[in-house]
């Protein structure tokens, strides 16, 4: 049936109809997936509440905003997108997220957790200033309703004078389970769902702010589903309302139901590759120093496991926090502990971590307090796109006083680097990618400030941060060396402070500096500072001031202008 | 009495005798304010609630963090810092803020709305881990309330497992009057204070969260003060409890009662100097043009008037939008009425745009959404110290691609470019600082990428951004030219993109740059950028890798790098 849908053929579909297109969507599903890689168990609870969104509403003129967007794959199949699907997540096939620029039927682009009900919201004022009356609806997880955007957006929704649909996709689950007292009241909401006098009254929070409440306590039940949204719609005319819909994360897929963290997203990796993530790395060695450390602490925001922290939580239950989705939050826990003298661990992804740049400034770095921010998934992260990349962190980071960023060169560099952190005493950020695929022999005692020199040579001298750009600085040199080009490559592993020592003392006219950042704001526009009044010829390769879209990491990072053959080509031409 | 207080003296004074010290401190917070300018409204309100909080707990041992800050001039007075408080908000005088290395009484460095609960909770974490049992102790005002923050702070009260009191000073107001739909319940709260049963009925909210919730309803009253925190601080022993203050803005000062917004902070400025304000030039302009076009709304974070929307709020209430202090809110509103076709204005002061930084990257940047983005009190501001100054927002704002940053030389060049900007069509920032003090007699058509040529000249030519910088350029090349130094000047009115056309036809082997910005990431780096494979000498004139405190403009200018002195001295070593 999902070849050829269109809204007016599930509009007049029967309800076994229905129930045989959300069997066959989610066995496209799960077949595409496992090929292409992507967000399962949110997709294979969200079909019933896709499917009847389809029926009742009417796409595009009525605008649905999915939160986060990682669930919107069956929306992408019944918008006309069905011949595309087996492309999703690869390199100019279909985004993994909604993309206003793909179809009309995505009205608003999203990554990033609890931003749905705010977009809604501006929707929907700019549809009364042009006074029409289509519908807006936001679709929000309980993980992301833990963000404090959430609040703020219900918090103006009377002063707008606006109506919104919010629905509320309760699984229990962020990518770690959902916590927080929120997350009980969603629980207690849904455990008294036959008792609706007593529901009424929990729900008065919601109506403080303008919501009417109600709620699908089964809301893979597609009839359920399309009968309630059916009465909704008509509400909507007149008043806001939230609409709470407990889904099963992972549904009709066993190990998915079972394992609903460990299936949140899946990669396609070609096992040879992988030798050890850097996340293990980091929960192995956190959890060896917190045994003899006891003011070490750890915090999350909704990704323990992810993060490689699963053993950590267990073992120090006292020492750690996982808040949910609330970076900004985290960030600030993490300082306010520090000035009490605890040695706070923040793990987050480098994406994420954008959310917390004003307080990294004024909370952490402001009043120097010894945090040390451990940013995974830095660079680009390939599939996930435009919103999911780890490119600006250093761009960001690099600008802040008192702040020191470490980019260790493998595995190993980051191990010794965790270890240094211990007593370091001041903010730190370390960043670096998910996998770790080589570990060099290079070793050398790690000082805050201090490069290490990974091969000499004179004509031109590299500097490199982090493994993916030593990797491709080191291959250039081999390449140059059989054309018989020696040059110096040296492991950048503190963008700040840049070893201003060691920078002094380079003869080399020709410098070329790597990284898997933004050009602007990164390690070659630091070192570019540093010559910026002496003669030195420079080229920097880092990314192009572009948004860079999903696909497989080595083919963008090219694409971007990070390459080895464009490593060896500049250095060949100006050298000689 | 304030002269040799202490702790141990507030803690036997009588009823009376407290009184009369709030009336001293009162007057006393006057007088400064009106030599050294500062918060007086909000300082006023929170006499009582400050001293009854210094009677009740032990400070130091005690810990409080007060929210944002700008309260805590009577906390300082009572803290072994009276003798110095003629000096509060001057160079090397006591900041305007909490700051931990000026006195063990502040636990916490706050100037950002929000943090106060979170920190509060880190500080309570930790004293849990420590096995103490001292108080911890959040004051936030209504305003603050407002932020995300204090949900997710909220949201994860239990599963931190701890106890805080968090005190709500409610007077209504942040700098504008507050807003929102939690505003509204905290005046049902307050309103039902005879009633406790229908009150505690109401405080429901804040038990899902975990705290008990009580009320002093006449904050301004000493005696009430004292009673009640009595009360409380035993219940903190085994509970979180929020208790809620009702005060009044500007209390015992009446031109402040009747005007707390204008008096929320005041700045001495000799008044020769002032021209006007950038703010009026936004207000005035914007709603000229919004006359003519229906598509324009004006959103803002909590400070209309103070961003001269005063007018274009009145004028047109559909189309303007004060969401409370929520700048990441108010910043995905704007990309999602610029979706559906609006052209939204977000105007925000650059400090608290920080708090944005995700969101212009995902949800305006990344979509390419026509939002205007006003960037009030760029460069630094002053004497608000670190946590205010508007240096970093060039450099964040630098990396983002599909955005273009623009920067006027003076107030006319800024309403030129607001006319420009208005069929721009793509995600546009201007940033300004707060006073116009000059207009320049050149004037040329805004091109997007465009600079102009201020001043001819052969053996350097120095590239400025700003009307602060443009002034030092202009200054300097006056001085030069008395030693027979012709040098070129440039108004770099765009950072992004560069003018690389006018970049790039440049003789000069020397390049000056002058802005009111971080060194790292702003604009002399992007030039740095642009030249590094080049062989010229660039000297950067921006401020130096470390935090800017409270004093005058020019003299923290002078100390962190820019000046007119080293720009003419650097210049005169360069080309002799």
């Amino acid at each position: 049936m999902l070849e050829n849908i269109s809204s007016q053929k599930i509009k007049k579909m029967s309800l076994p109809q229905l129930s045989a297109l959300c069997e066959e969507a989610r066995q496209k599903i799960i077949s595409t997936v496992f090929k292409n890689g992507g967000h399962l168990s949110s997709n294979l609870g969200t079909v019933e509440l896709t499917v009847a969104l389809h029926r009742v509403f009417d796409f595009p003129e009525d605008k649905v905003v999915f939160d986060v967007g990682h669930q919107c794959y069956t929306h992408k199949l019944l918008s006309g997108r069905g011949d595309k699907f087996d492309t999703i997540r690869k390199k100019n096939g279909l985004s993994g997220f909604p993309k206003r620029e793909e179809s009309e039927y995505d009205c608003y682009n999203t990554g990033h957790a609890g931003t749905s009900v705010s977009a809604a919201l501006g929707i929907a004022k700019a549809r009364d200033l042009a006074k029409k009356d289509y519908n807006v609806i936001a679709v929000i997880g309980d993980g992301s309703f833990n963000n404090g955007l959430i609040y703020e957006a219900f918090n103006s929704l009377r002063l707008l004078n606006t109506r919104i649909l919010v629905i509320l996709n309760d699984n229990g689950m962020s990518i770690s389970p959902t916590v927080g007292s929120m997350h009980e009241y969603l629980e207690i909401l849904s455990e008294n769902t036959e008792q609706k006098a007593k529901r009424d009254k929990h729900a008065k929070i919601f109506e403080r702010f303008g919501f009417k409440y109600d709620g699908v306590y089964d809301g893979n039940n597609i009839s359920k589903m399309v009968e309630k949204l059916t009465e909704v719609k008509e509400r909507l005319k007149t008043e806001s309302v939230i609409l709470h819909v407990v889904t099963k994360k992972g549904k009709g897929y066993e190990f998915c139901e079972e394992n609903p963290e460990a299936t949140h997203g899946i990669s396609v990796s070609n096992s040879d590759k992988i030798s050890v993530e850097y996340s293990s790395v980091l929960g192995e060695t956190l959890t060896k120093i917190a045994d003899s450390d006891s003011k070490i602490v750890a915090v999350t925001a909704a990704m323990t496991s992810n993060l490689g922290l699963g053993e950590f939580f267990g073992k120090f239950p006292e020492r750690s926090v996982d808040v949910g989705i609330c970076e900004e939050h985290a960030t600030i826990l993490c300082a306010a502990m520090a000035a009490e003298g605890l040695k706070p661990y923040y793990a987050v992804y480098s994406t994420f971590l954008q959310r917390s740049f004003d307080e990294i400034i004024i909370d952490i770095c402001s009043q120097k307090l010894p945090v040390t921010i451990c940013i995974d998934r830095a660079g680009i992260s390939g599939a996930d796109g435009e919103t999911h990349q780890g490119v600006f962190d250093l761009s960001f980071l690099s600008p802040i006083p008192n702040l020191t960023i470490a980019v260790p060169k493998d595995v190993e560099e980051f191990r010794e680097m965790l270890e240094f952190s211990k007593d370091f005493g001041a903010p730190l950020a370390i960043r670096y990618p998910r996998e770790g695929k080589r570990v060099f022999k290079h070793k050398s005692k790690i000082t805050a400030g201090k490069w290490e020199i990974l091969q000499n040579g004179g004509q031109c001298a590299v500097i490199a941060c982090g493994e993916r750009a030593v990797t491709l600085a080191l291959a250039a040199a081999q390449i140059l060396e059989g054309d018989g080009i020696k040059i110096k490559v040296i492991n950048a592993r503190f963008v700040k402070p840049l070893d201003s020592e060691m920078l002094g003392g380079l003869d080399e006219k020709y410098l070329v500096t790597v990284e898997d950042n933004m050009l602007i704001g990164g390690l070659g526009a630091m070192i570019n500072n540093y010559f910026s009044d002496r003669e030195k010829i420079i080229k920097n390769f880092a990314y192009d001031d572009s948004f860079i879209c999903h696909g497989g990491i080595d083919e963008l990072m090219t694409e971007h202008g990070v390459s080895c053959g464009a490593i060896v080509e500049y250095i060949k031409n100006a050298v000689r």
